[in-house]
């Protein structure tokens, strides 16, 4: 390392480590590995000569607007596309309550700017987003973590970790990522209600909600807010910012996400927007906004959802057929990934590398629990199963399913 | 306020002030305003016919890697084609050690996240980019500040700051942000020697390297560096890193800049860059290659070079014809920007208001100072002169003289 610099990194980088994972994660590129190990949306559904014609147009009608610098809030327009888009779902809200942010992730990274403190805890689930914790670690966030079970976050074990007062609590009730589980409409309604009582508010993320493919929509965080707390003014008085996402219905290669939150509160992410880069991409936004209007966005939401649909019940046929019965799933209603739980003892990141040399690959679940919050965290693998074709999503769990019996067999070895 | 969210802010927001320029320039966008303020290029050299072909290629070979996620490094063809456009300036660089940014402003971000900690102080020109304070205010950085005269930064007053220890030394070598100077030769050597003697390495931002009007390129300090200190494995020790960008080359609406800094500084990079926002624009970042190639960039910076080069030349002369000979100003050979500094007692606030009546506006100076830094700051303006067509150049120094005098005027009868 160059001392020069080694030197003078800030405190804060202590926080992050150099992630194992990452690193594992470039071995599983090789094309004779299946991986279930990305979040990735699958490539044959992007709308590809959609967005030809939506960059011809943009380019041809606006290109000089497309290509300047633009407003650090996003593109107006697209911000009261989102704004009309999320209404659908009981959300108010009007343009000055959308910030446009470089993908979801840089939500995040605003949002620990904006509120955490070093040394202020975040109330997580356990598991949760992995991204999240990497956005928050580096502004010195700790945590307490509470468990979620097939209903989503445990909202009767909430009241001991609200009465030490955490900053904020940071929720995916859709088909979480990596549970794969929804939080039921029961527990919504409790957990809005003791954000309210114990006066700690919420971070909604739900980049997964369109992508439902089973059961009835169950109604956001941010609307019960105000429902149930009779909140009348918009969104000032809200206890909620919700947060989503264009990367899983549009295409995630252009970075596009959104912050709805009361106007003042926008206006102080407009200015750390400001200085974090200066403002998402102009033509990117213009693009998005092109290849999404129209009803266009509703209607390509429909067939990305048949497509993994498909795919979600590809995997659970064949975790049925091949996983040994000690093992067990979640059952996602929508989303990107399913959540395995592997019998007591056995370690994911030692799957990991059998499992490597049958050439299939999975996020060991170790990863998304902050902190060392709960044991037997080593016993879950996070499966994707949108990006690959039905067929790979067979052939992949056979694969897993010979991993795991023989480190199965190898743990009952070494217990005789 | 929503009190539920305000309450939580984290003090880092304190640093941040609700820019009053940021309110007054949004008054300047009313078509009769012909504004000097922006840091625009522009938008009749953006090349869109070839933007327009490069989206119609990417789209049609490389749709589907253009919509998905990449690698937070960036693009490796395009880190590749940055490695080797900086080599003919000397700048020794494999892709390794380049990180596509979202913008400049972005690195700035990064920089201030890896090597801030609270109450670091950092040595700045004063006056100096606002955009990099923005970015380093959040880290809780305080500021040393070192005068620049016509030939740049004051080397010869640098010693006693550099005895305080700073983290390090932020400088714009090239038509500097907003003073449009240029940073003598004889300056670099001196410059990168004192930073090795007192062990302050350096932040060399430059976006306007390329925009050179008159006069000889100067050696870059990260080549200056390597050169004095014989530093010969690469960057691997080096005490520079450069920063650079596309937006005023191609177009500052797709949000690309890059940090050019040892490999392993470069990693850590990666880390924080995945956090923030995992990584730019896949589809931005293969149109930019796709429009940069097969030398279509050097072709393209020539007209640049030629349009601005004749604005910069009306404006110099609007200057001479209609300011005071109590004013002065700089002759930036290249940039954007040139600074204008007026008779003691002026102020630059009350300027812009009565210059916003004659439909004209400027950069008030005294926001580019860290700070309460130097005395007299309110004497200086910031004029853009690549965004205005030449009438219009001409017509808006008409204009601003006319405030100018009548400022003056007032100021004598004030004093009478």
């Amino acid at each position: 390392m160059s001392t020069a610099w080694k030197s003078r990194f800030a405190v804060r980088t202590k926080n992050i480590k150099s992630s194992a994972i990452r690193e594992l994660l470039k071995i599983t590129q090789k094309p004779e590995v299946i991986s279930f190990a990305g979040g990735l949306p699958a490539p044959d559904v992007f709308p590809v000569a959609r967005f030809q014609e939506a960059c011809r147009k943009v380019l041809e009608v606006n290109g000089h607007q497309a290509l300047q610098y633009g407003a650090s809030e996003g593109y107006e327009p697209l911000r009261e596309m989102v704004a009309r888009h999320i209404a659908r779902y009981g959300i108010r809200a009007k343009a000055e309550n959308v910030l446009i942010t470089s993908g979801s992730q840089q939500a995040l990274d605003l949002i620990g700017k904006l509120l955490i403190n070093p040394g202020d805890r975040i109330l997580v689930e356990a598991p949760t987003y992995l991204g999240a914790l990497q956005a928050f670690n580096v502004y010195g966030a700790e945590y307490v973590s509470v468990q979620s079970d097939h209903d989503g976050l445990r909202t009767d074990l909430l009241e001991a970790p609200l009465r030490t007062g955490p900053k904020f609590m940071y929720v995916l009730p859709n088909f979480q990522n990596p549970g794969g589980t929804t939080l039921s409409e029961g527990r919504r309604h409790e957990l809005v209600l003791l954000a309210d009582r114990y006066g700690v508010p919420i971070i909604e993320d739900d980049p997964y909600g369109q992508l439902r493919y089973e059961g009835e929509h169950l109604p956001p965080l941010v609307v019960l807010d105000r429902e149930n707390l009779r909140r009348d003014n918009g969104y000032s008085i809200g206890n909620v910012i919700y947060l989503s996402t264009f990367s899983k219905t549009l295409a995630p290669g252009l970075r596009l996400g959104w912050i709805v939150a009361p106007a003042d509160v926008i206006a102080k992410f407009v200015q750390l927007k400001q200085g974090a880069d200066l403002h998402t991409s102009t033509f990117g936004q213009m693009v998005a906004y092109e290849v999404a209007k129209d009803n266009f966005l509703d209607e390509h939401v429909k067939l990305i959802r048949r497509v993994y649909h498909e795919r979600r019940d590809v995997m659970l046929e064949a975790l049925k057929k091949y996983f040994p019965p000690e093992a067990t799933w979640t059952h996602p209603q929508g989303g990107l990934f399913l959540w395995v739980t592997l019998p007591e003892g056995m370690d994911c990141n030692k799957l990991f590398e059998v499992a490597l040399k049958e050439n299939v690959a999975f996020v060991p679940g170790d990863c998304f629990y902050a902190g060392n919050s709960v044991k037997d965290s080593c016993r879950h693998l996070r499966l994707n199963f949108s990006y690959g074709q039905p067929e790979q999503i067979r052939e992949g769990i056979r694969r897993l399913s010979v991993a795991i019996k023989q480190q199965m067999r190898e743990l009952v070895a070494t217990h005789l």
